[in-house]
């Protein structure tokens, strides 16, 4: 599609970080008129009262009222709140949703990476994974930040039914990865210069991950062991995996290679990189290492863009036919 | 007085950031026994469940029960709240108190740094100004962080009545200035690599300071113009003070050292200072420069010691008769 | 200009942090083909081995050779090295220099922003103050982060003659305005969660925003105090200037918004501001107050962005009829 | 020993970071007195012209000449170097030495925690796991950071021989714990709100901590996998460890608490601790988990104390029979 198009998109939950970060994009997107952003807590305020660096780039408002005449539908809500979204509300099915949420990312019952719910059917977005299944979707499960950057250092593995071995995972997440929500854990007296774990080996999105891998995989997944941390800067993950491989460094750089060849957004370094790479960014960047009998793998994301709304963005664009990198040449911040 | 003394001391409102501070200093003064430390929200929990550094440095509880066998009494609770305390309770008047609250800093009708107030008088303690004051007095009113590093700044003019000019101040905070209760300002993704002013030419600690300064000064004081910041950090206070003055820099110099030369906690520096070597300790660091017609004084301490509650222990041992620096001989973070 | 238009752009100093930040903007920007990036010290790497954000972005590498088939040309060198570089090269006169250096913004003789040197002769890059000169220039100046962050606080007041007493200034820079040399200074021990002045009343940035000011207000200008700060953060640059006033704050605001009305990048808040929301972007944003007497401006910028390469970008958008904002609705890292 | 005591020390290699750690301790020790600072780049200046927070509390000089009349030789230069010193210098051998370098802490003929080496034999200072040959040593090699950090969370484990299961450890530090030399990854404006992996299942410190471990286990060790990665603070060492185990939490927890009992610095935590529970502090504090098979073990010091300059002094004391924790009560920075 050229540049005539425009999508007309609504936001749900615009208030709250991933609906500020999808309203960021978006204002600047070259095919996309916001048609409304609703929030109950912030109905009347401009957005740039709530998302204050958006003072000068437009003059929305938030409203507590859903419109219709949309062809996308962002959800932004909490975890339990988007089910309760579409379930309560008459969407007419012609408007594709794209939820934010975890609550249509995977099902105990289901393998596949698509789940339906509250009517509809949500097709997993992570598109590094299955770009033609989100080009025909209904409707999008955006997947979550940790597992994106996980998933994504173990695709092509699993894609090629080599996750034989156990995987150990460590990865260290941004404070806006936890949302603006008020707590001990967000203080900056507490949090400047800090770091502790957290669900340590129980962190839940494990789930959608191993759905993924497993889907792959075919056979019987190894143990997966993810140990994540809260870090004490704001955005981004970056996550380290290894198991034991028989594939070489550069075996495993090929591989990596051809499996990303088509997806734009995903880079194999050959240094060693850090999170700032990809920060204010939708990229994915790799790094692969062997060490002894080991394989490692390094990913790092944006947690609020290729790990939230930047993919949700990306999404809409397939599935809407746009260029996937319409809207996404972001500048790095760099510093 | 020697080794053996020991004095007894409680606090009211531990659960607080000052009252952390407190007991962080008090555990290991060699001349204090905590008898106990009163919190209304924590009773019964130790006091290692809420300041968790505490672990493996002492055994004691918080409590909701007042005790009179006490030689001082700390009051760590927020402004307006140690008035009330004080007026409800039957305190004996044997029990000296320190407050560190605003409640009995300073008084629209007087001019001397002494409060009366909730049937007790207060002397204004800041030991630079009155030591001998503070030694013979009843009860403190500890001053405040940015009132500290301002004073500390300005006395020596102010003693010589050399005030005659407008002084001009700008001062940035760190975070744990503004307490531990949670807002959008203390939220870790919003402070982290933020700057912003606040009360600018309007700040409340300029009430204490002016008074301190006019019962120096005796004329007019010049207007004192201030703008303060909330910075990236969580401990420390750096100020940069100037005002026009016929003083040459040797002079001015030779003028503070000679001011300072008998207290142990304020030091002048030959180069240019920064934040972090005052970080963690009761001092307070000054840098005296003259840029044309105009004399600079930088001036830092850490807010949370020299700032209020390492202040309100170097009080304590004036008051009675300990080493100035006992229990105040603290290792600085540096870093 | 339409859509069509293709600017050919040459960057000399490529590898340090203006160099980058340009590079970042350029790779993204729709009307302009970069024809190489010069580095003596680079030469032959790919850019992104030096500007590792811009892996999967360009394919671009650093050369040692220049090329004459440009029509813009930005340097991105050291202080002192762009004049040295244009008196010793030998460009043709028709290709347009964008100067990121003080080489060109100043001279004690002169009085209009405007300055002859080496065989050229360069227009003052601040678009908000002479935006027509700027279109019809030959080469630009752009001037110095701190420079522009006083500049726009003031400039509403110097065009109707009101800076007619002494204006005061404190403003706190991040670490990427000392650029990428290494330096004590600059060491991560030292600077995280510290805070220092530095050039206290003597920065050198005054020079030029003394002959701009001094260039509106045709009278004497009153002295302007500045004491900048070294923040614990990397970009961007907060100023509180304040000075006597007989404007009330509404009067003030509407003289604000009425000269910046045109000026797509600078934006009055009605609300206390903070840093972040300029950050990554291209923007000033100004806060207006009065405190008794006195008037105050806060303004805020990013360093790296209005503040150097981003407002090199802007100039360039003006000097060759391009949209002033092509390439600069940038996405704010928010966080 | 009593109040009495006091020990003459030496420090070579005073104006790097663990000897300005180290001089922060030995200034308010009560036991020791300072004879020397040697330093070949800052002999005759001042040691707060180097280390600037020790303004006000000591007017010692570096010298670059070493004096015999001391009980125990600090050395606190770089790794390779103390090697070279000891083996040139002609130290008296009643002199005790303790060096922070990795020079004497391993070798890969033995598997005893004992190293002999120009001249000398060295007792690999970790008190938690030999305190008994410490104090009867003739010298110290004290451990490295996240070798100590690590150690202390697997010796209960090898101690009764349950290091049966590969073991997974990933843990990250502060940026003092690599030195004051200017690099890339010390830049402020890389290093800030940035996070990188380095020597991934290859830090050399595997090395000293298996030979403890072996020694322990005497059967076989198992595989210890150990991600390192970089944060953006300055000071502290945060460790994740796990491995299967039958082992219950709370049968762990009691292990540990036994194993502890007796050690003043080490603490088990009954709640998930952070950071900053120990940052400025000699202790190392542990938290026990039970997830699923494995058996989690969180550890924390601060690197320049517990993991080099505290437990430096820790060894001293035992070596001299002083108090294990004299001149190490110190108070955490919490914040």
């Amino acid at each position: 599609m050229g540049d005539g198009i425009s999508m007309k998109a609504g936001i749900v939950g615009g208030a709250g970080y991933t609906g500020g970060e999808l309203l960021r994009l978006l204002v600047h997107h070259p095919n996309v008129d916001i048609v409304f952003v609703h929030s109950n807590s912030q109905a009347g305020k401009p957005v740039y009262a709530v998302h204050k660096d958006l003072l000068g780039d437009t003059e929305l408002s938030f409203t507590d009222t859903l419109q219709a005449d949309v062809d996308v539908l962002f959800l932004c809500v909490g975890h339990g709140e988007a089910k309760k979204f579409v379930e309560a509300s008459d969407l007419p099915q012609h408007i594709k949703v794209i939820d934010l949420s975890q609550d249509f990312r995977w099902n105990e019952s289901i393998t596949e990476a698509t789940v339906s719910g509250a009517g509809r059917t949500f097709v997993y977005g992570l598109p590094e994974l299955q770009r033609n299944a989100i080009k025909e979707a209904e409707n999008i499960a955006n997947p979550g930040c940790f597992a994106t950057a996980i998933q994504l250092a173990l695709l092509p593995l699993a894609a090629e039914k080599l996750l034989t071995e156990a995987v150990h995972v460590s990865g260290i997440t941004g404070s806006t990865g936890a949302g603006q929500s008020l707590s001990a854990t967000s203080h900056y007296s507490w949090r400047s210069s800090n770091i502790s774990n957290y669900k340590v080996l129980n962190h839940q999105h494990l789930h959608e991950l191993r759905r993924t891998l497993q889907g792959l995989q075919q056979e019987k997944l190894p143990e997966i062991n993810f140990v994540p941390y809260r870090g004490p800067f704001t955005r981004g993950i970056l996550c380290t995996s290894y198991l034991r491989s028989s594939l070489s460094q550069s075996e495993a750089t090929a591989l990596y290679e051809a499996y990303y060849k088509e997806h734009p957004f995903v880079s194999i370094s050959s240094t060693t990189p850090d999170l700032k790479q990809v920060v204010n960014t939708n990229k994915c960047l790799l790094y692969i290492e062997k060490q002894g009998d080991n394989l490692v793998i390094t990913s790092m994301i944006d947690n609020l863009l290729k790990g939230a709304s930047g993919q949700a963005v990306q999404n809409m664009n397939l599935l809407f036919g746009l260029n996937e990198r319409a809207g996404l040449n972001l500048k790095a911040s760099a510093f």
